[in-house]
C-alpha cells in the first residue's frame, strides 16, 4: 500500500467546493477521483485538508490517498491534469508515509483574502476579489486585527449554520498580515485551524470596522461576547483562497 | 463639446480585442459604444491609447470621447458600469481639455507579462500566465532584458505581419523590472511607445535565454540584426497585460 500526497490548485468560479453535498456535481474531490479512476482504475478515497465552499479558490489544497497502483509518483501530476479540467489543477504529487493524513497531520493552514476597495467595480479582479465600495483605512484594520493574534476563542465568528462542537472553538492565530496593493486590500491569516466561515466572518467584521461603520476595538469586543449575532455579514466566498497547509 | 477620458479595465478572454477587425463582435471598443448610447443616446467616436489584441487583458487603458451630453462626468462611471458585462468596467471617467487625444497624448505605456515558471500548468492562472515549463534563470533574463533600455531600433521584434512604417520603428524603452513571485515571473516594460507584437515577441526571446534555448547575448543580437526571423516565437496574448497609459 502507498500513501500519495497531492497538491491542489483550483478556481472555484464554476466549483461546487471540495466535497460532495447533496447532488451537486462540480466537486473537486469527486472530479479528481473520477480523474484517478481513468489513470489507476480504481475508487481511491481521496482525503482532503478540509472542505472549502463553494466559488472559494486554493493555490495550494492538499489531499491524500491510499492506493496499490505501481505508477511513478512523478507521472500522477502530468497524468491527472491531463484529465482534469481547466479549473483544476494538480501542482506536485509526492509519495508520502502511510501515517500522513492530509487533514489530521497539519500544523497550520494559510488562507488569503482579497479586497478590492475602490467606488467601481473590477473587470480583472471580478471573480477573485470582494468588491467593497467604501473607503477602507488599512490602519485601522491592522490595530483591530492585532486583538485577534494568539489562542482565543473564535466561536463569535463560527458560522451559526455549522456547529462543530467535537474540535471546540479554540484556535491559535499565529499571524495576520494585511497588505495594501493599489486597489486591492490582500489578508493573510495563519492560523492551526479554522472554523467554518471563520476567515469570512472576520474578514466582513475588519471591513466594517476599516469604513467607520463599527466603531474601533469592536473586534475584541464581538470575541469576547462569542456572539455570533454580533459580527458583521459574512464577507463573499470569492475573495477566499487557501494558500497554503503546513505539516 | 466636452472631452471625456475614460480608464477602463477588461479581463481580455472572452473579448476579442479592442478594436473591430472584420465581423468580430466582441470588442472592447464596440462594447463600451453600444453602452454610451443607451446612456447619452449618441453614437460617440472612442479613440482608444492603442489596440490591444484578442485574449489581451487591461488594468488601465485609457480612451477619450467628444460628446455634447450633460451628464455630471462622474456618473459616467456608474452608469457604464451598469451596462457593461462583467468582464469590462469603467475605472474612472474625467473631463479633459478638448485637445486630449488619448492615442497621440501618452508619454509612455506600461505592459505587464506573467509567465508561470512551474512543470504543472496552473488552473488560477490559467488565463493571465504563459505556462512556460522550462526553468528560466531569472538572473539570466534580467540580464538580457538590461540591452533592450533605451532608445533603440526595434524593428526585429515587430510582428512581420502588421508594418507600422508610418511612425518608424525606433522606441525609448524608458524600463523593464522583472519580478520572480513564486513560481509566477512577472515582467513590466514601459517604453514611449510599443510597436505590434513587440512585448509579446521580446518575452519570448527572453524566455528562451532564460531557459537555455538561446545563448546569452542573443537579444543584443536580434535587436542589431532588425530581423524578426531571428527572434523567438511570439508570447502567447492571455500573459499580457496593459497596466496603464502616462500622460
Amino acid at each position: 500500500m502507498r500513501n500519495i500526497k497531492l497538491t491542489i490548485e483550483y478556481d472555484g468560479t464554476h466549483l461546487n467546493g471540495w466535497q460532495e453535498q447533496s447532488g451537486k456535481t462540480r466537486t473537486v474531490q469527486k472530479i479528481i477521483c473520477q480523474a484517478l479512476k481513468k489513470i489507476i482504475h480504481e475508487d481511491v478515497t481521496l482525503i482532503g485538508s478540509g472542505r472549502t465552499d463553494a466559488g472559494v479558490h486554493a493555490l495550494g489544497q492538499v489531499a491524500h490517498f491510499k492506493t496499490t497502483a505501481k505508477l511513478a509518483v512523478e507521472r500522477f501530476t502530468n497524468a491527472l491534469n491531463a484529465h482534469l479540467s481547466d479549473d483544476i489543477s494538480i501542482v506536485k504529487s509526492q509519495e508520502v508515509s502511510l501515517d500522513f493524513h492530509a487533514q489530521y497531520s497539519p500544523r497550520s493552514k494559510v488562507y488569503r483574502y482579497t479586497i478590492m476597495n475602490r467606488w467601481s467595480r473590477s473587470a480583472v479582479h471580478a471573480k477573485t476579489a470582494w468588491h467593497y465600495p467604501y473607503a477602507i483605512n488599512v490602519g485601522l484594520m491592522k490595530k483591530e486585527a492585532h486583538g485577534l493574534v494568539g489562542k482565543k476563542d473564535f466561536k463569535a465568528f463560527q458560522a451559526t449554520d455549522h456547529k462543530r462542537v467535537d474540535t471546540g472553538t479554540t484556535r491559535n492565530m499565529k499571524d495576520i498580515r494585511i497588505l495594501k496593493k493599489g486597489d486591492l486590500i490582500v489578508i493573510e491569516l495563519e492560523a492551526d485551524g479554522f472554523l467554518y466561515k471563520m476567515v469570512r466572518n472576520i474578514v466582513g467584521t475588519l471591513a466594517e470596522v476599516g469604513s467607520g461603520k463599527l466603531p474601533p476595538g469592536s473586534v475584541k469586543k464581538i470575541l469576547k461576547s462569542k456572539n455570533r449575532q454580533l459580527a458583521s455579514p459574512t464577507a463573499p466566498a470569492l475573495g477566499l483562497c487557501l494558500l497554503r497547509v503546513n505539516y
